[in-house]
């Protein structure tokens, strides 16, 4: 059985329809330094070596690299001349089709003026797509249409509510804002109220000294920007209180974030205090707090981890976030995600990366641990899709 | 020498006695209900699935089915028929002698009340019980025989000697109460009754609100619980200065601990401070802190460390936490422990997974670090029951 | 090209000159006290077998042995035997020649007292050393020479000065002192003065009531010792912004640091703080905040790792740091180093290990993950000595 089984594993998994439950849209048309910077957490990268010098980067030569039909582990220089060539559409064809994908579950909340229309993704894809609403995004934007504190607080129900019905699920970035250690106390609405007011408040000041021409470029101090707790714990029961799947970044991401202050062992109180509102939460990447986050999901019946993000950016050492996100979770409990953003090419090694950690990892528990081999597949086909057709009460694969 | 070195040091490791210096009593005769409690950290597990479709369960359905009469890997409801079909008592006493486990230090700290005599257990397992004494549950019983904070100090030092004579160590959950970031400075004894007085008062004042009928269930609010700090260093002082072990709850277990306040690196201050007072200190457990545990166990000559619980709960990845343990921990302080709790299948996989983690990551020690086989056995006979029979200065294995 | 290129890659990196970019002096004539003292970050080992019984001691009864002419694992008895026989000068001259290492960049900050002349050390290695300015111990020796707090940051710059003409890098023990996590902001002057006041006061307090007599021992009370964390921040700010590259301690060392506190990830806002001064941080050792120190490297242009000391302690588990540290940092950031102190089996050791966790890490690269040969080859020459050129800007490899 040994053998032959870890061989039929592997072909299974390598068959097997993904549901990426926590990706970002694509760049349109992206420029060779657009493709760098989507490629890297870092805000500035050095050199294009620290892109292609990595793990991510010899996991793309090797393995986008004949997607674009070259050898593999072609040079850089090879690789970015072939993408001009091939140009954006077709790469995006080519590298998200491979993956394996049926459906994707888009995070707009990163810079959205930038990315393509769903639509579009899910045309080049040839896979549907659904909304997660960032919990965040929509704060601001109600922030930024209303005169008061106190109307932000009346606008932004209604405004959940609506987002509510097109999205899939929620997610917050608390992690890059305030830390995901919180106060587990619901807010009241006195509380609610105050930090409204404290944030409209502190947003008008710097809007008026933000420069206003419609040519000073972004303007990022004139949109409005949730740091405040209170508020991001209001929005964050109120989401759980509504039954919904609330996605939690956690671990590694770019420098906006504390690493230490995104630790999800950092949100236990708040984790416990909702155990019982009917929400769950999905904790994203965890890297380097997956053993974390894995026993989050042991002791709290309502907490489900991936490992994306970190699965593509580790490239050859991928395995070991696979193997530790299944140290004490309970099986149904992960969930494939890639965190994907901007580019195709980090859709493809998500998958593909993960395909090859789960047959080695899970191909290593039937040889040495006895596993029959279709309980490894069902293991595998559960973290691939089934868990998030369970989470999120959706048929997302045909069949 | 390679293969067959490896071999013989497998069946070496598997015929060792082994003593599992930290674990608790067994439920006379479990329900469904209980058995799926007792194998998960989990207050309660969201469905069997979480429990059986795990690291654990999946080691379960390997390792305890056949010792049921059952083929590997036979289904939970099969597992459960044939459980019920044997009996208790006919179950443990398989699973509990399978284990090779040559002497049992029983914590019967957590929920006493529901667990059989030791006697009973050790018939059942063939094999003898020490005594564990939990310094919470001594001075928690104090309290509640004393009618003020004064007369709880009067008789404090009375039952801890008293608990002494009959215990081979002390154990502290400082970690589910106070946390591990203690102050390192033993408290004076105006310290000390401050903090009782305080306690007793709050303790009458809670016992006044709770249920007193008999009926009132288990009327948990009526029993004094020690969280107050200040008791929990004095305790840990006394034990540690009579020269005692103290082992010491670390890492992950239930959601009654905040998980990064049970970093052993929390208690470095103190741990400092009492090395020289001829007490040592056993961290159990540890994960995910296993090498901090290591790093502790390196610079302070009366630490010592287990990776129990964690072996049990990994399952297939049992190795990394015995290889973590083994990175910066002198080889004379890593000591087995299984943690079990209430059920025998707990005690069986805390052995069986522990003896196959042993071999395999001492063998790739052998095969892959030159170590020779006899000094790979010695390592592995050292934590299986030498390591501890130096610690607390017994005989524990006939031979 | 499986099995033949991982041989071709384990010759390859086994010729490889390697540079040892943090490393301490040698003592002259070490007793055996002195050897098992060197071999441990504990003050006082509790026995021989603490040393010898340990990760780190099997691979010097492995590693160090047959090049003192014994068997390999030959008894620690047999080993201090040879090493008595032989003699100091002659064991120095094997192990460190035997280390492959081309050129040494050493820290003589601890304990510089009792070890040999740099040139004598380079005379036995038979291989170039440079000097790494501890910025601690020049700020100590300056209050020592001055008068008053003004004085001392009179003398402080043009002391700085003058050891930047002779170093090629600057350290930082703050690890040690006040921890890693310090406010980001560059101390002002009036800071400074006020920190070197106060500072002063206290240390003349110390220093009148510490023994004075020329017999009273190291008299430690009378050295001043630098715990300010304003002072050391200016410190550290004045070595990046001249653009120096400024070693950090990180992670696990002796028990005189708070493990915790040691964690790179706690140094996240000064680190982001100094990303445009044209300065370079190079944090040591890391364990076990090896992947912490390697996102830090990914999202800040400016940052650099290495697993020095955790390589050599972990012995047979070595891989694991090597494998952790390529997870997130671009390749070209992570720098061979030992750490090694006092006596040269750490610097054979260092050497050893890291080229055969290299060999077997960057092999499984290579069979498992498709990685070229030669591509597996560049990225271990980069660790090995090419990215130290780079950091430096410094040749120290002769070719």
């Amino acid at each position: 059985m040994g053998a032959d089984g870890v061989q039929h594993l592997a072909e299974t998994i390598e068959r097997m329809p993904l549901v990426d439950h926590h990706v970002h849209g694509m760049l349109p048309d992206p420029s060779e330094a657009d493709l760098l910077a989507a490629l890297t957490q870092a805000e500035h990268p050095a050199s294009p070596t620290d892109v292609f010098d990595s793990g991510q980067g010899f996991a793309l030569r090797r393995h986008c690299a004949p997607l674009l039909g070259l050898e593999t582990f072609a040079s850089p220089a090879d690789y970015l001349a072939a993408r001009r060539a091939l140009g954006s559409d077709d790469v995006a064809r080519r590298l998200l089709q491979a993956s394996g994908i049926a459906a994707y579950l888009v995070d707009d909340g990163h810079r959205p003026d930038r990315l393509m229309p769903d639509e579009r993704m899910a045309q080049l894809a040839a896979a549907p797509t659904h909304r997660v609403a960032r919990l965040e995004t929509i704060a601001e934007t109600v922030l930024a249409q209303s005169a008061s504190g106190d109307e932000f607080v009346e606008r932004l129900g209604p405004a959940l509510e609506a987002a509510a019905t097109e999205a899939v699920a929620f997610k917050t970035v608390a992690a890059h804002r305030c830390g995901l250690e919180l106060d587990p106390a619901r807010p009241t609405n006195v509380d609610v109220r105050s930090a409204a007011d404290a944030w409209f408040a502190d947003h008008r000041a710097h809007a008026a000294s933000a420069p206003t021409t419609p040519h000073a470029g972004h303007a990022a101090s004139a949109r409005p920007r949730l740091t405040d707790p209170t508020i991001t714990r209001h929005l964050i029961w109120w989401a759980l209180e509504r039954g919904a799947v609330l996605q939690v970044h956690a671990g590694f991401g770019d420098a906006d974030l504390v690493l230490e202050r995104a630790n999800p062992a950092r949100m236990q109180a708040l984790v416990a205090a909702t155990a019982g509102t009917g929400g769950r939460i999905a904790f994203l990447h965890c890297y380097p707090y997956v053993r974390e986050a894995g026993w989050l999901a042991h002791v709290f019946p309502h907490v489900f981890l991936d490992v994306g993000l970190a699965v593509e950016f580790l490239g050859a050492n991928a395995d070991a976030v696979v193997r530790d996100a299944l140290d004490l979770a309970p099986f149904s409990r992960v969930i494939f995600s890639t965190d994907a953003w901007g580019v195709p090419e980090r859709v493809l090694l998500g998958a593909r990366l993960w395909r090859d950690a789960a047959a080695r990892v899970l191909g290593g528990y039937v040889t040495g641990h006895g596993w029959p081999v279709a309980e490894a597949v069902r293991v595998a086909e559960g973290i691939a899709w089934r868990n998030a057709e369970g989470l999120y009460g959706r048929r997302f694969v045909t069949r």
